[in-house]
């Protein structure tokens, strides 16, 4: 019997690999797969380059819900159908002009962007005088006597002194969100905004702004870092500057479009569901390539990954392409909505939004046990370079699963490039690299599939 | 007296920080100085846009080296010298051409660039039948009777399966640096090579071959990536297509060249050197960006950031940017001759040889005491995303020095798209992050700042 023990343990040692060997193979395995495989970097290229931005509302976005429904019709998923929302219909017209007029300069062109859900100034454009300032606390202290019929500059540079460039953005974002309404409230005009990146360069970035009941609205544009730079330069030497700026954008009515959703059932517990997604739309003024082409392309990806390896998912895995980040993250509120309503079961969901870049890790918020069992996978994950488990925010999308509770987790990626062409002309499928893009990939379906395989 | 102490142990707890504190401030100081300075980066932009590629005995070169040499005595070091060397002169001459002649398919012109070292084809090129192997192997199998008389096609494609994209470049390198000797034995009269990199693109990657004394010397070219493919399939369905290839490089006499060398002198022990280093030297089909302006701005860059902040090391830092990396490594080798003849002390040397990306680690050759002495300050570097301090090797420049038993490290930094450009006509300034590049060149000055400090 001893003997024959032995050569049991023998068999068993050397023929069947441990769990640990076996989960280091598969996840491995997904990283090998998704590195030189190009059909995500492709579908990448269709988005940016065939269809474009696309703005929510927009010929655009209905086109990238026709092509990604199509596609993952073609790919053979278990389940392919559309969720159906309304969504803000905000359009840009015609192209931004902003120009410095000054006495001492001459007249200086700016690269400009209206901020989406801007009213625009019509067709004669608005001239006026303009008051430079850094915060809101200034625009107070020089109140409606100094602000009144004039545009106001809001000038202050994102902070760039830290790691994480998302501070940066922070650091600088209730300019674009707010300026209009704090600068109305003390009669401004109009609303010129230092754009929010960290580039010094001539590409004006967009994004999202608030008006508030009982609050004129007025116009708001933003203009690249370097005219910023030009027209803080001007203002010194001529307070009496004008600017004239013309933009045409409005908002229409609401229109019907749709998240694109596509599952592979679960073989044992098909009513448990594990999320992965990204949004399906843009901004406009670039080809929405890192915001969010690569999430999209990689939760796709995810799916084609346990496909390709021929692993059968304990739960449902679903990729959930979110319509409407940019603008009112009307997508990512009716799909919780939807999950509250008939009781779906979700496990865990995670988001990329944060750009195609390196991948680096995982921004875990879930409870401390729930955490410490994610972080315990960190090894597997090392020779991927996806070292950094920490706790911290989702995405936009899936946030609004966290008040059901639900374990929820962001792709963390490289983002020292990031706020360079977020929501900005260079946000380019040619900024995008195919190896990194799928790291990133790979590191959410391996995450998920330990997940899957030991659940939460 | 225990009122007094108490009284004492607050003051000292409140108001003196901890060593630990303190290491910690200034290595964080480091990071913020850097990533908010833009020298290094304009110099980054002057080495290549201004002077170019800057090929081993060329013009470009000796302007580089005056650039920095001027440069380097601008910013007020305590010392900056030239280290003469000779170094080889090879020259490429005019632009490459190299053409598919098929019956069924037609001409087809090639992106390519003759390989460092070889000899041209003269004026009237070559023209023969083509024969493709993907290793030597099958070049031995094919046998003299199969090559003579022909240009021989090596196309083993460089496996991307890996993380590490060096492994990538490593297993096709073979090709490029004797693969004109391999042929030439069974008597092939020219050499084609597929591009080794890791992009699917039209840029020809060039780099050093070798000849061998008693084997006849035939002309190597590289071809771009999808080229080897084009060619590839032509050959398949045209096994008796003719390639014509003309080159004009060739190989003059030995000339003149610098190291060059700055030095911030110690306070307490000048006689000891802490050297970090990049090459001046590039190849000339590209702008030698990221291999390896950046190496030599980062270099400078950790002298600049002990001056801006102030702080006055013990040992004497020496930035030294080689010449000749990339053709015969005259640069590296002459300066480890010196340092033995010399017996100049130096307990430390760090390269940045792979690019300006973004950093991620250090790679240390050293003895075990050492090392595990580096890898404990981790914790001081991971709020600045460096966490992988792991053994390894350390740069082709200060390679040498490790005879004399001197630690060194190596900058490990984001390598996933290194080989995209590397040695290629797209490793130009544009490709490079100020940021990235500035967070590898304080992860060096910190780790020099807390070798200084705590010795080695």
């Amino acid at each position: 019997m001893k003997k024959l023990s032995l050569g049991l343990f023998l068999l068993t040692v050397l023929f069947f690999p441990t769990k640990a060997q076996q989960d280091k193979e598969i996840v491995d395995s997904f990283f090998q797969n998704a590195i030189s495989d190009y059909t995500a970097y492709e579908q990448l290229r269709y988005l940016t380059k065939n269809i474009g931005g696309r703005l929510t509302g927009s010929p655009e976005a209905a086109a990238a819900i026709e092509y990604t429904f199509q596609e993952l019709k073609n790919m053979g998923f278990d389940s392919v159908y559309l969720q159906e929302i309304m969504v803000p219909n905000w359009v840009r017209g015609e192209k931004e002009i902003a120009r410095i007029s000054s006495t001492v300069y001459g007249t200086t062109e700016m690269h400009a962007t209206a901020l989406g859900l801007s009213i625009g100034t019509g067709k004669d454009g608005l001239w006026a005088q303009v008051i430079e300032v850094k915060n809101f606390d200034e625009l107070k202290k020089l109140g409606e006597k100094k602000i009144k019929g004039k545009i106001v500059f809001f000038n202050r540079a994102a902070t760039t002194k830290q790691y994480h460039t998302g501070n940066a953005y922070g650091s600088a974002i209730n300019q674009r969100t707010e300026g209009a309404v704090q600068a109305a409230q003390y009669g401004a005009i109009g609303v010129l905004i230092r754009s929010v990146g960290t580039a010094h360069d001539f590409n004006p970035h967009t994004g999202v702004m608030h008006y508030k009941e009982g609050v004129n609205k007025i116009p708001s544009i933003a203009i690249s870092t370097n005219d910023a730079d030009i027209l803080s330069l001007q203002l010194k030497q001529d307070v009496e500057l004008n600017v004239y700026f013309r933009t045409t954008c409005h908002q229409r009515p609401d229109v019907k479009s749709y998240n694109v959703i596509a599952e592979i059932k679960g073989t044992e517990k098909p009513d448990e569901i594990i999320l992965v997604g990204g949004h399906l739309d843009s901004w406009d003024n670039g080809e929405g390539a890192h915001d969010d082409g690569t999430g999209v392309v990689q939760s796709i990806e995810v799916l084609r990954l346990f496909k390709a390896l021929g692993i059968k998912p304990k739960h449902t895995i679903r990729a959930v392409l979110f319509m409407d980040e940019e603008v009112m993250q009307r997508g990512g509120k009716a799909y919780a909505r939807e999950v509250k309503e008939k009781q779906e079961k979700h496990i865990f969901a995670i988001e990329s939004d944060g750009g195609g870049a390196l991948p680096l890790g995982f921004s875990i918020d879930a409870n401390k046990e729930i955490t410490q069992k994610i972080k315990a996978w960190q090894e597997l994950f090392l020779p991927w370079g996806i070292y950094n488990f920490r706790n911290g925010g989702s995405g936009v999308d899936i946030g609004p699963l966290k008040e059901q509770g639900i374990a929820l987790a962001g792709l963390i990626v490289n983002s020292q490039k990031y706020f360079d062409f977020h929501h900005a002309p260079n946000d380019v499928f040619e900024n995008v690299n195919q190896r990194e893009m799928q790291l990133g990939a790979a590191g959410m379906a391996a995450l998920i599939y330990l997940i899957d395989k030991y659940g939460l």
